[in-house]
């Protein structure tokens, strides 16, 4: 049970400059900082995610033998990096906001304060990590909001972008306040509870949909969910209703049926009365196909009798926004700050902080971006998250994360509550951080 | 270099029925098959890829110990799931449409022919393979046909969905054509070509922009690619025209620049002119930031005096459609047909067979969707890949399938061709299929 990726998981510009770096020597002290440039249409915040992951890579990036060999066969790099790289540890200081928390454009999801080559090197897997897995908690934070109450769970993993996405997606949600996720790999990865029903070829494998039942159920006799729409939704859950009684007296309770195509709301309906009218009125409902925060703000003003909900695709692609405007950025090197002036991408220099303030009702009510140092009324929310290449103990627990997230979801504007936000959180420059722009501007 | 993925990347649904199929012996020869139900907006045909890394998948799926024990700590499941895990060995065939194949809804991708426990274990993750490569190689395909003669490069990994989405990407670009990507791992595990130039912090780490090209220069002396908008595109264009001669001297030859923000193509035209000016007219032009089809499409047509393309986001996570309504399907079990009846999800029985028929000039005119052994006029597409879990050699390697994609493309009707298709090419069901899907329906 290897979690490892390879090392040679970048872009080759990476290793073009390291080269160069070392050539030169020139290796003090550079701060980069990630953040998301703007926020994609619809949404109003974002919701910190893949810290554990990315301080993970960060501790345990070795390159193999095999893979300096490899290197050193393409004939594109000389001796110099290939040692580096064959001795390569990560020894630089990160600071951080806390995964679980609501943040916002520009802000600095994390900062990484290292030897130009070192911070230079993780450039790629660093974003490739901590863009996806924020993406994902944002939209997943998204469907919590629209669906109080309810059991959401990730099923996303067979049209995620590969098994790595698959994971990411299911701890990102998860952290988001989703239940649970159908990967296998994420409970055993992550510990977060995995669920899951039955397919439709189970039930066209049997001769009829009640014994396909009934030899389901007593397979997994504890928590039984059967998939009640393979020919016609109504009368697979007539089916459910007379099978149950038998099955009872074996101590095997019926938990729920999913319903997974047609009209959702109106099945779950249809099939609310027939259950209830069976005597089964607390086997739940989960519905899944194309519900997305959307759909799922629809059932909720229906009213539609539905318990829980499986969302692939929307969830695990971020369908919406399958992708942040995102940046890892060079801030300070060697002591002076440094800003990018490229058209139309021009950034805040310098090592970055972000106070918030709340309102008397604990809703949060906006924040300063400001240089380090630089101290302002409310919490600070970039902490200390390694040092000298080592976490900092103790990390967080992924229930420690999402009991974060539930408690900043809890404390969002009201405004940033709803699918069409049409409201932008005051992210304040603090006049310290606007004076320190000036002087990159003029001083590079 | 290991590039194994945890067996236990599967839905948890999977495993479930497979515990039910083993407790009744049900395991007798089952089909399944891949396909895409639907193509999305804007989309005329798919590209197949992902085959190779699905036969791979097939050919090493164990479970060590370590899995089979944190199975078992579950507690979800008994002895005689975990025992057939252990001894695990996909014995099954599979037919496949060849990657590089161009391809259409409702036909079949991929085959699987097994027994039923094994066809239904790897579900999710052949469908999580095989969706998003034909995903990304038939967006990728779209930006080759809109940009004929233009070199395209994946710059995606920093933006894809986790590593292996990164490394998916490299390979299913380069398949339809793209000339290579910045990922490094995608070259070392697909023997692809790799590229890469240099960041804006490579220039802010250095007093001025021209120390910047010059160490870069001298660092990396073949291949230089200069990016030269950290600060204003056309000074830096100047400065890379007054270090050509100091660096020629020395035997170094700048073969491009980069331009990654504003107006690409007003910027591409201020840039050619400058290089041209300053005697400099072989030195290429690359762009990149924001680049989809639609934008090559544009500089095409504009006449913009651009060599090349870096793509990112809009290819790697196919941003405009980030997965495909797709379906892994039983399809024939104990040697029934089978067909799922579910409201708006209803699928075409037995194990398929795709003929192709060309027009007198070499385009594709029409296929026919038919039962495998109804013999049809032109080229049948789904052919052997894997028999008894042993792959079909010689498989083809990674240059004859993007030689096959090249083909394939050639030969799209010219309505195909085009990023607005309100072309739907015909797919016709032949009678052999459509007889047995009354029969499936009426048998079932």
């Amino acid at each position: 049970m290897t979690h490892t990726t390879s090392p040679l998981t970048t872009d080759l510009y990476e290793l073009n400059m390291v080269q160069a770096y070392l050539d030169r020597g020139e290796d003090k002290e550079a701060v980069f900082e990630f953040f998301v440039r703007r926020l994609p249409a619809r949404r109003g915040f974002l919701l910190a995610a893949g810290l554990d992951d990315a301080l993970d890579y960060l501790e345990t990036l070795r390159f193999s033998a095999a893979e300096i060999d490899w290197l050193k066969s393409t004939g594109r790099f000389r001796a110099n990096l290939l040692d580096y790289l064959a001795g390569f540890r990560f020894t630089g200081d990160v600071h951080a906001i806390p995964e679980g928390t609501v943040c916002f454009a520009n802000e600095p999801l994390l900062r990484i304060t290292a030897p130009l080559p070192q911070a230079q090197l993780v450039e790629t897997r660093l974003i490739n990590i901590l863009n996806f897995q924020t993406l994902i908690a944002s939209k997943a934070a998204r469907m919590v909001l629209a669906a109080p109450g309810k059991v959401l769970a990730d099923f996303g993993l067979r049209t995620a972008h590969g098994a790595e996405a698959g994971l990411y997606s299911a701890r990102a949600s998860y952290l988001a306040g989703f239940a649970g996720a159908a990967n296998v790999a994420a409970g055993e990865r992550y510990g977060l509870p995995i669920v899951g029903t039955m397919a439709h070829s189970f039930v066209q494998v049997h001769a009829d949909e009640t014994t396909a039942f009934e030899n389901f159920a007593r397979a997994r006799p504890e928590g039984v969910i059967l998939l009640i729409d393979t020919y016609d939704t109504e009368a697979g859950a007539r089916k459910v209703v007379e099978l149950a009684p038998k099955l009872k007296k074996d101590g095997i309770a019926i938990r729920g049926v999913r319903i997974d195509s047609g009209d959702l709301a109106a099945g779950a309906r249809k099939v609310r009365r027939i259950l209830d009218d069976g005597a089964l009125s607390d086997v739940i409902i989960l519905v899944s196909g194309g519900v997305d925060e959307d759909v799922l703000l629809g059932m909720m003003n229906s009213g539609a009798p539905i318990d829980g909900f499986g969302i692939g695709v929307s969830l695990a692609t971020s369908i919406d926004a399958p992708a942040f405007d995102c940046a890892y950025k060079l801030q300070e090197y060697a002591g002076r700050p440094k800003r990018k002036l490229s058209e139309g991408k021009v950034t805040w220099p310098g090592r970055k902080q972000v106070w918030r303030s709340y309102d008397t009702d604990g809703r949060m009510r906006g924040d300063v971006l400001t240089i380090d140092g630089d101290k302002q009324p409310g919490e600070a929310l970039v902490v200390p998250a390694m040092r000298a290449g080592k976490r900092i103990a103790p990390a967080p627990t992924l229930a420690q994360i999402r009991e974060r997230a539930a408690g900043d979801l809890a404390r969002l504007p009201q405004a940033l509550r709803r699918l069409e936000s049409g409201y932008d959180y005051p992210v304040t420059i603090a006049d310290a951080l606007q004076a320190l722009a000036e002087e990159a501007s003029r001083g590079r």
